[in-house]
């Protein structure tokens, strides 16, 4: 079986009060030189039956109008393992 | 300045509500074919400096103290762009 993952992280001109809670507590944790860190969510799905065209924009469109706010949020689609992303929004 | 993504997800022993709540959704909204869903957390970090070793040695340490809870978690670290994962658990 296919994996497809789909990562929807806020849009970069959405402010992001968890990453910047996560950035402002690395220094007293010791960690210097993160400049930022924004936080989103990653969809792991496991696909029944070949991962072709079609699938995929089906994951494009399920990702689209129930996985992520798009409004606030942009997504990418891509089949684990390939380096580039595919359908992305971003 | 050079973007480290860790994505940290639920080990696959562990119990995803989420993910199930999210999968079981899917059919209800016309999207069939999905076995199982898993939802994760997406880490972006805006590195100073160059990414190194060092910095990812230093990136895959605060991840396993801070970003992922190691007794249910799995994460990967990764250079945003890099196809293969560098220092991952998983």
């Amino acid at each position: 079986m296919a994996r497809v993952v789909v990562d929807v992280m806020l849009k970069p001109e959405i402010l992001d009060p968890q990453g910047q809670a996560v950035q402002r507590a690395l220094p007293r944790l010791g960690f210097e030189g993160i400049a930022d860190v924004r936080q989103g969510k990653r969809f792991e799905l496991e696909v029944e039956g070949p991962v072709d065209e079609a699938a995929l924009a089906r994951i494009h469109e399920m990702a689209e109008t129930f996985l992520a706010n798009t409004v606030i949020e942009d997504f990418t689609v891509r089949v684990d393992g390939e380096a580039a992303a595919a359908g992305a929004d971003r």
